[in-house]
């Protein structure tokens, strides 16, 4: 398997890149093809001793910001690691690709550059939260501001695939994220989506309170972008929060009790760190393309391309083009019937 | 000072509201006029050894309970305490009125039996939230689903004016809940709003992610109603998901340990708890309104009370309605200039 790999996008790129890949190279048994500036790569292979057995470069001249604005990755900036990556994807040339860099370019490039899946309307970014008993995954975190039932409808169904396929979660709930939980309750997008996910074949839970979010009841949550963003971020807010006020709760109890305690907050702000369970995944496009966090390190930029891997292993791509030839099949039924 | 509680409200009623009728009476010098069923209020006094002493009764029939539809309190209803209530506030029996009953009904009824403060378009359901070095009255969380910049602008006025006149903040930053910091961000609601706040004369801090929003940075948050019920009740999930977390992660660590640990940890779940700040004012009706949470013991009573004597000695309608007519006086001279 070839995971293609964005060598200069990220805080502490090209390294954390190179470090991902020189793990993955030796734990996932995977090739990786490191994109971006050789001569800059090469140095920091050399710099810090990496052997470079099992990881190819593909050259690319430019490099695509934070700065920039996202189509600059069709316009001035198509030769940039991030344009170049996803052209090689498009191209055959890997089976995935992963990049810690510009989120918006990535999406408007993963689009435009390696195409969605036929019958795709939208792709979407999706990350895992944590919940009391495992995960969730968050169908749109921002990608698409402006939703239609229909979009949503597809959010639910690709969430699905990937709850199932990638975390091995059986026949995952869907939530509806809304402000109650009856039938009735939302705005017009809520109110059609609700009728679209009932009539579905997947698993409905209904509407779910963002209260309700956390307790893990739904493994796929389902919203608009605007709200998915504000869900997403408040999540990643308040784990931090929380974590700073405990912390100054228990000052002053002792030097030995203090270490204990912030050994136990530490192990707690991880384990809400919705980073560390692995990049975003970009669900809806031809192939599988992972977002990992601007700061990520090495260790993160290892779990993105291992999240990738298991993207490829478990034919999400594949499987999400054979629902959506089920669901045509149904609907075409459903209106001759 | 007269304050109309609605004794039939919430889920220990008539107890709750009695409870905190006498501690008001006691604590604060107010007179407590007690809406509902005269009978279980004097009988309930009685077999609690009560004092009626500062309280009187404004009898009610009916009661409005959560699974009626909010309308029903001017349909099939209009005999309920809640109702009766507010018809006796909007008759200047009372300062202000405090229900811990159904919050759509609550809602409804003040809009169309108190009625709003002329020139205001929509009432606004305004929680406290705790932040890490205050508190920030979030509006709109769940009144008004589908909101207008003109709405929001109005909210933004509020918000600044509870927070200044009834919790003591001078000069409350306001900020707008929106997908990223930059002005472009966010969907036509948040732009358009960013423009109208961006010219008033509030403190506006600009968009605020919700990432930012338990900073404290903003002691205003203005949203439309279903993103904000949207970071209210996560605010709510998180804080007793994380307790519950923490709690699971000291466990096993010898009695003493534990009872230090888990002390800490109520006293942090108390600080998360936006219902310990007291209830939600209702802005933007021509008396004050406080809605109670509907779980409200005495004591959470007792603080929704004190909240409703605050907004009187602030003299927040009279603000607002001030605040309204310079705004007014404002746009008339750009107008003519």
């Amino acid at each position: 398997m070839r995971i293609i790999v964005d060598a200069m996008g990220g805080d502490h790129a090209p390294l954390a890149p190179l470090e991902g890949a020189v793990r993955a190279v030796r734990e996932l048994g995977v090739t990786v093809v490191l994109c971006g500036d050789e001569q800059k790569i090469t140095a920091v292979a050399k710099e810090h001793g990496y052997s470079m057995e099992g990881i190819e470069i593909l050259h690319a001249e430019d490099v695509i910001t934070m700065h920039d604005a996202p189509t600059e990755i069709v316009k001035s900036k198509e030769g940039c690691s991030m344009a170049v990556g996803l052209k090689a994807l498009r191209e055959g040339k890997g089976d995935a690709f992963v990049s810690a860099g510009n989120s918006g370019a990535l999406l408007v490039g993963a689009t435009m550059l390696t195409r969605r899946i036929k019958g795709i309307t939208r792709a979407a970014m999706a990350p895992v939260l944590p919940t009391a008993n495992g995960h969730a995954i968050l169908m749109d975190a921002g990608a698409n501001v402006e939703c239609r039932p229909e979009m949503l409808m597809q959010f639910a169904m690709m969430g699905s695939v990937y709850m199932e396929k990638v975390m091995g979660v059986k026949e995952p709930k869907v939530g509806l994220i809304n402000n109650g939980s009856e039938e009735c309750k939302g705005r017009e997008l809520e109110q059609e989506t609700y009728q679209l996910l009932k009539a579905s074949d997947l698993h409905f839970y209904g509407n779910i309170e963002a209260r309700e979010v956390p307790s893990g009841n739904c493994q796929v949550l389902v919203t608009d972008g605007f709200t998915g963003n504000i869900v997403l971020k408040l999540y990643e807010g308040l784990g931090s929060f929380f974590a700073k006020k405990m912390k100054a709760m228990f000052t002053g109890i002792g030097k030995l009790g203090a270490l204990f305690i912030m050994k136990k907050l530490r192990a707690f702000k991880d384990s809400m760190d919705y980073k560390k369970v692995g990049g975003a995944v970009l669900l809806g496009i031809a192939y599988p393309v992972i977002k990992g966090h601007g700061s990520s390190d090495g260790g993160a930029m290892f779990h993105a391309i291992r999240q990738a891997k298991t993207c490829v292993d478990g034919k999400i791509v594949e499987t999400i083009t054979e629902a959506l030839a089920a669901q045509k099949l149904r609907s075409k039924q459903k209106s001759e019937a």
